[in-house]
């Protein structure tokens, strides 16, 4: 055994430099194989590819529709956080974490309390998922405004930028967790997963990345911190661990962002090494889907817009309930069983036969249904520990049964409502309202950001703020949207 | 189609509060299957059984020998954190993160920087793996102490602890990531895992949350909110990120327990639920080693400290070059060849051939063992960019070679070299100084941690400090050693 002495160690006070050559060698290998859309594990270049197109990508680059929806995304976004900002939930975030929260940089959106960019980012994102109200990219299940608006938001207010970069940096950081989400969309899901917080990480990465000016070096390396801290497990749904994950993956992304921007060195292969995020957290990927038509397709472009409280999968069974009510004038007592056909994650994510309360109610579809047979709504007064308590709603709920039918897609269901008078109701849901088919309106959306924000902002001030959302593009900065959500 | 107006959305006014209702239900089904061990995914009690350990085990519990190793694994921890303060990395660190920091509750150890606790973990955490001189868990390569410690310290400042106390906690953190580590090991890290950062994270919340004095209830969302945040992909070896695994675990874990101990909900079966970490992070698991022998076994007294500033499954290499070195007076320029027997590991996580750099070079067991041959040692000088790039020292490496042989294990090696005059010699490295076989001495400690702080800490102060860290346990308030950790 050799004798261990200082001088051994003196080598420790060596402060050996991390310089850039290994990564840059590792980089080298990787541009000699432009192979955009495999989907193997010898992929090299998805991470370079995405981060390339992220830094080149201009605001007048997207089309005028794609910019449109991503001012739809941002105000249904701001909206829902406004709306969540009173929420108990977003209370004990705020007591949990603003002794340790720094200069009063950035704004939460309903509230008056200003905190450091991290912080706020991390509970603006609670605030937009709270009530579960948030937007949602259908063909992952991931809510992609969530990580990237808190995160680019609260940033705004530190580092100035303008709304048209702005909304360009949103378009991009939607694009980039979609993306990444489509490629491994469902096997990463399926695994357990919460997609919007392991995903999403990445888009706020890269849409802060992109304001802050990173060097193409430097967007590797966000990303490849990104890589390593996906945040979220469908286990925690159902309670204020589920909408930390969309605040955490804000927070965590802008770190990235801010790490790579002083040149805290990451693999640049994050996404598709070996032991990189797809190969560690999905048992399929296909990197045609991260690196394919970037700059032709854009994700945003196909986001979705919830006109119910809850889950999206249970939609179509509420939609087809509301319309058989409004059809048939429809009241309570009248039923004798409603049954529903519908796709298979209604059960995984929504089978809860006995919610104990409103959160659990929205986890729910039997609750859902009867909520939305008895009151013609659901609204997040639909999902509160009252309705989802109501003997009449209990009563209802019970006589409801679901099947699964594999020829529903996710955005149908089949209703049926027996009567005691012996009469059968049908309804087929084809397309949800809401869904890319069936889509809310301007005026809709609009409708829900005022309901959200009834008792948190003053009247006026929310209409002027629903205003600037739609002027985003011309306004000098957009860091006046953060100041104009605040409570006064 | 239903019409979408106002009076829908206004129930998204109601502030749906989170009452435990739900999750205390599940809880008490929990309750009902006592069935600690059970490897399958129908365990329930995993996280229940581990939180009501951690909540009952009292500073006496634990064997003076068992406590004594823990001391050990403070002081090595430290001696890494201080030694490892100064290196870019760390500066990259602070400069991205201290914009956002909030009040200087906490230091950094071997800086004159206050920064928040949040954000003092994290950079302690950095500063402690930084030089792969930290500690190391051989079952599960698990490095413990840097989750754990760096979230406690900087806790101690803000929330004063004894030093019993304090030390009891880290005891019981190391118990909580270790256990989970085993239980999922090697599954967990072969499948890519970084498992310091991600099994850390429950380290880092348990110990704090024990000296926050969570209850039961808390303590299970703690944990739940943990499950959420792993951080760390072995694609990151051989950059800064690596080392941001290990601060990252410290910062999430404590953020976890501060949330919980503000009614933050979470699961209560964060491990072994169907879509809780261990199904969803690994593709095997075993509860029982998580749920036996609870306060009967310590896994901190199987804790082990490196000799040298490397990947510890390079030791055995290392150790028995010197060894021949040593007994046989061998120069670089006798040597003809170096062949070496070693277990899989070495291959999967130093195989690297041409290092470029220092950091490079603690990934290649060709110029670990080239270096210790030329110059006698490990330490951090050997791992320095000058080594790597020394022409000697690149001459031997390329006549290394190395050979997988199933026989041996992780702490062993079989070294041969053969010298130009056509003499071989032998070792073979039965336990590597440093493994739990043949353990560095207390005076090693000390001698490793005085070469650490040499030139960081006036050789006085650090005098002070080891005698400070040896008398934890009769401190009435743990934080005296941060203080005392801190550049004047």
């Amino acid at each position: 055994m050799p004798e261990l002495n200082r001088r051994k160690f003196v080598g420790a006070l060596a402060l050996t430099g991390f310089t850039v050559d290994a990564v840059a060698n590792n980089a080298a290998e990787a541009a000699d194989d432009a192979s955009p859309g495999a989907s193997a594990q010898g992929a090299k270049n998805v991470t370079r590819t995405l981060a390339r197109y992220v830094l080149n990508a201009q605001p007048a680059d997207a089309p005028e529709a794609v910019r449109k929806e991503a001012r739809r995304t941002l105000l249904n976004w701001l909206g829902c956080a406004v709306g969540g900002s009173r929420h108990e939930t977003v209370d004990n975030a705020i007591a949990a974490m603003a002794p340790f929260a720094g200069a009063k940089q950035s704004a939460v959106y309903g509230r008056k309390e200003r905190l450091d960019v991290m912080t706020a980012a991390l509970v603006n994102g609670i605030s937009s998922h709270i009530f579960d109200f948030d937007d949602t990219h259908l063909r992952t299940i991931i809510h992609p405004a969530g990580p990237v608006a808190s995160a680019i938001l609260a940033l705004a207010e530190y580092h100035p930028v303008s709304g048209r970069d702005f909304l360009n940096a949103l378009v991009l950081g939607v694009e980039v967790e979609c993306r990444i989400g489509n490629a491994v969309y469902p096997a990463h899901y399926d695994a357990g997963w919460h997609i919007t917080g392991s995903a999403g990480v990445f888009g706020a990465a890269a849409a802060a990345g992109k304001l802050l000016r990173l060097n193409e070096q430097q967007m590797l390396w966000a990303l490849g911190i990104a890589a390593v801290q996906p945040v979220g497990l469908r286990e925690m749904f159902g309670t204020m661990t589920k909408s930390f994950h969309a605040g955490r993956a804000a927070q965590n992304g802008l770190t990235a962002a801010m790490l790579a921007s002083r040149n805290f060195t990451s693999s640049e292969q994050g996404i598709e090494a070996r032991y990189g995020w797809a190969n560690v957290l999905s048992t399929t990927r296909n990197y045609a889907e991260i690196t394919e038509n970037l700059g032709k397709t854009y994700e945003v472009s196909i986001n979705t817009y919830k006109p119910f409280a809850c889950g999206i999968v249970v939609h179509p069974s509420i939609d087809g309930a509301i319309r058989l009510r409004n059809k048939y004038k429809i009241t309570p007592d009248q039923v004798e069983r409603v049954d529903l056909k519908v796709h298979r994650l209604v059960f995984e994510l929504t089978g809860n036969k006995e919610p104990q309360n409103g959160l659990g109610g929205k986890f729910s579809v039997y609750h859902a249904v009867a909520a939305a047979l008895v009151e013609g709504a659901a609204g997040e007064a639909q999902f509160s520990d009252r309705t989802v308590r109501d003997a009449t709603v209990v009563a209802l709920r019970r006589r409801v049964t679901a099947t699964l039918d594999p020829s529903v897609v996710e955005d149908q269901a089949h209703v049926s409502i027996t009567l005691k008078d012996g009469r059968t109701l049908d309804e087929f849901v084809e397309h949800a309202v809401g869904s890319v088919k069936n889509p809310m309106s301007d005026r809709d959306l609009e409708n829900k950001f005022q309901a959200l924000a009834q008792g948190v902002l003053p009247a006026a001030q929310t209409r002027r703020l629903i205003d600037l959302l739609w002027r985003v593009e011309e306004l000098g900065n957009a860091a006046d949207i953060a100041k104009a959500a605040a409570a006064a």
